[in-house]
């Protein structure tokens, strides 16, 4: 159910244009694995000291390993005449991922047991992949697959699947804690500009910002290829899970749908944050229950980790007619989209990384604020410091060493900066002590 | 509030017919004790080896003592030049339940003081009995009393109230286990399809099939006379209470109308087990909260006790026009409603006895499905052994040792039965091992 | 949200007049301090011996001081050739709060700096207060103002603000437990009829009813100047805080609106009783959550002390169009709601006092009450000493010695009052003995 939220975003903005940045992915082909992966992975290292791991082929990883390598040069379906129908080099979309090469002429009965087509979008070009498949194809409309009557056509895919490596990307920015915030997103898909190029353009961004300031908890973000890229991780990062504090899978972000917040597995503090930050962002938004479909949240919720994250998207996977389709182009995604789900997302961090306990150092009953200068009408809710009176007198009745600041807004249901500020208030006057991180 | 449930019963049919059934015993004359209740469990040991059990009357059983045992050989109300008007022959109905013997001629007044009807459906004879009333009655259509205008009438009572005994039925199929489910119904009502031949029909059926098989739980079928059967049994199996792990109480499964689950006093997994079942049914329902009136749950479920115990009926007593009068017929029943019914409690005591907990061997982290010819495309949501692959990752997401198939059945919000295929494919993929029971 | 409650409230009166007192107590200037406080003590402790005790100013209270002594004898507003526009003495709502004294003639222009009006209700004068603003002022109706065009007046405030002491009275009904009820309004309105003349002459009316009787619980009565008065209080009496077992603040119990109950800040019983007297008390009524604005539940509640207080009132400050205004006249407060308002705290206190547990001595099943005449047919729901039988079974199946009869009502969802009527039926056939109070 969608639900409408309470007040208007706080207005930040990324160092870098999204929508730009997004654009220079576009055309690079991506898969598991592969030149495009590495090439992606060079564009986001521009931005941020991306530590890029190099995982070889066969690696085992929990119950998988890791695949051959995937590699693509050229693919065409051209007439017998030599007239170009489809073209890798016009959409990367028209080859079924992890294709093996093949050169050769093919009766339209044999092309068509290979090729897969969209009959209810006939102009749109499917998104299909064969990872483990050990097969070839082409995706193309269906309204040009109709106009194919030909007996037989020239067919060429130049790929390669051969020993190499896995890639994936890894930028930590470190806290004044071992604790950490996990945020991830998948970097395997080809041209499609939603799914999920912004979540990789937004997640860059906020790298960008995280690596510019120190928080209490640390950061690490990661660029993986879906499933294997995170169970890879996962298998080699077993002895530091402990210090995950909260995740968040970041998709989808870019289209002008209304926020999703899919809750992590075990419920965590992840998921009131997420739910507190969307019900005060302005947007309309919809919260979800975990199921264990979906992204790389499946894997960090399994049961053997069951991790603290959750996921962020604005379209949800297989919920609107672009997904998975040459729809999903720099059309479907807004600029504007983007930057506010760039600004959601840092007020989320903020948060996370902001809150805490405080107890009173007067301990007991109201604290005279009129001898500090804190005491200022209700009625007209006058502010001081961004925090109105009532905002203060939630702060001081809530201090108790017990409440956290997100407690504390859930409760007073008020933005979250609002309680922040007023405990800044109540520090500066000497009323109370921090005590903890929440 | 009725709930529509969400899918259609699975095809089960009882091996006898249960129409029949309660067709052969409706003619028969029952009460808390006597000769009816003892044929009648005659009829029932026909179809399972039930135990028949003799309580003499006075042995103190809790806070009360086994009454006087009732017969009745024929009562009538004839007009003084012999025409007979009321027959105990006709109805059994006709007679207040632990009738004196009477014989001789009344006024009308004084017959009056005897005699109920109902006004409001003046065509039916209601059904009263006075089992601690010292006191003798008829019961007739109130539009029969308003025509009987001599000024006397000759009556006789050919009943005896005498040291005897009460009888009651016990039936138990051993499990593998020395946990038991308590099924229980009340078989002291005289001519009542519906209250409670149906039930006495039903779990004879039921006793019957369980029979035949070995299960985990064990299984104990109890047929009582109401409200003293259930605190005798209680009293003289006190020792093994322990064992009950679930109990149910049926009653009114033949009428035509939803089905009505009342939960256990204490709140018990037969609670979260039977709604679980009746959401999946494929009829409406309703929850209804535990109260301390109605069947024998106010017995199992009293404060020394406090078992597991909940009820199933589908109309509910005193709120349907039939309840307690001569309109509970062979017509208010019907053949359908009764296999429904029956395919229902099977459907629950299969789930009773395969609930149980599995954890992953390979332990985190998603398993590679397709290695396994597992994997399938969600979105055709296509079967295989009768789980879909989203049912797969439901159960492999939550095979951590701790969740039950039916906790995971309630949180994917699928039937019992798909979880359960799920974790067959499972557990022959050797990806999970049993770990207990529920 | 309203809700409607379910059912009609027991006819009890208190045994004084309440209009009456407020009527008496109405025309006297109150403050935080002085005299009006004392001659309203004064008032009321000709009905129960109240303790009155005078803190000396300057006392150091937690983080306050006790303030200086606030008397006054007159006050007006002259046009310069005698012409009396604004005189106390007609209503004291005319003179801010702890005004210094003032002597002298005035610009228009700088007397608008000390005039408080109310522009959106021209007829009516505001009540405000200056407590710590050393500062004079007026209070006077928005049109009486425009009509003063005069380009100087003569003003003066014949007070004082000096070393004295701040009054507040306590009175203790001693209980067979050293477990506490504490009730408390405050004090330091001057003429206001609802706020908060009817709380205290409800919370008078309840002193006086409860010193004639003795209970388990002890009932501790404090009438506070606000605030300060709260604070002193906690500050004098910290060792015993551990002996309230229930708090409730009184105010704004006279006027015709809806019953409105404020929480506890960290939920209590006297939250759910106050919840079940409410729904069982024949007017509409709302809960309300906890927050820390409001009376003195704010000082009760606040995190150093944490009591279980919650506050009724009828309306809501600063939601009314009378609340602070002259407009809270012996006009808006009405004799019948003062005497509902009465009624209804009295069935709380006997609530909370007569809360207990029983256990079932018999132990296990349903007793036999036809035996002992306690068995009667549910379907009339004929009573018998106040309980119906259903209610008799709730209580039998519930007297566990763990649920008290407050839990018992709110699951049978009938009057507190039934479920005790059964309990003495219970106790009376030797069915049940107490095991302790709630």
């Amino acid at each position: 159910m969608l639900v409408k939220s309470q007040a208007s975003a706080v207005d930040r903005r990324p160092s870098i244009d999204l929508y730009d940045l997004i654009g220079e992915m576009f055309p690079i082909n991506r898969s598991l694995t592969g030149a495009g992966v590495r090439n992606t992975l060079g564009i986001v290292a521009r931005h941020i000291d991306l530590d890029i791991h190099e995982v070889e082929t066969g690696t085992a990883v929990l119950d998988w390993h890791v695949p051959k390598e995937w590699n693509i040069r050229r693919a065409t379906i051209k007439t017998l005449d030599g007239k170009c129908l489809v073209d890798f080099a016009e959409n990367n979309l028209h080859v079924l991922g992890y294709s093996n090469p093949v050169n050769g002429v093919f009766s339209r009965a044999e092309l068509a047991r290979h090729v897969h087509t969209l009959p209810d979008q006939p102009d749109l070009i499917p998104y299909r992949t064969g990872y483990y498949a050990d097969d070839w194809g082409f995706c193309l409309p269906h309204r040009l697959w109709l106009g194919m009557n030909d007996e037989h056509y020239r067919v060429e895919i130049d790929s390669d699947l051969s020993q190499g490596s896995m890639t994936y990307g890894e930028f930590l920015v470190p806290g004044e804690t071992r604790r950490e915030v996990l945020i991830t997103c998948h970097v395997c898909h080809p041209s499609l500009a939603n799914d999920n190029l912004s979540g990789m353009a937004i997640m860059t961004a906020l790298a960008m910002r995280q690596s510019e300031r120190r928080g209490r908890l640390g950061y690490r973000f990661l660029f993986l290829p879906a499933t294997i890229g995170a169970i890879t991780w996962l298998a080699r990062n077993e002895a530091m899970l402990d210090r995950i504090e909260h995740g968040l899978v970041l998709t989808c972000l870019g289209d002008s749908g209304p926020f999703h917040y899919k809750q992590s597995r075990k419920g965590a503090t992840i998921d009131r944050a997420a739910a507190h930050i969307l019900k005060h962002c302005g947007e309309p938004y919809e919260i979800m229950s975990f199921n264990p479909y979906g992204y790389d949240e499946r894997q960090f919720c399994s049961p053997g980790f069951d991790l603290p994250v959750g996921c962020l998207m604005r379209g949800v996977h297989g919920t609107f007619p672009e997904y998975h389709t040459s729809a999903d182009n720099m059309d479907f995604v807004k600029p504007e989209t983007l930057v506010r789900s760039y600004s959601t997302l840092e007020a989320l961090l903020d948060l996370l990384d902001r809150d805490c306990r405080y107890q009173r150092v007067d301990g007991r009953g109201e604290p005279q604020l009129g001898r500090r200068g804190l005491y200022r009408a209700i009625a007209g809710q006058s502010e001081a410091g961004g925090a109105t009176q009532m905002d203060l007198l939630w702060f001081l009745n809530l201090a108790d060493g017990q409440h956290s600041l997100l407690d504390m807004a859930i409760r007073a249901d008020v933005p979250f900066a609002r309680l922040e500020a007023a405990a800044r208030l109540a520090l500066d006057a000497g009323l109370v002590r921090l005590v903890a991180a929440a």
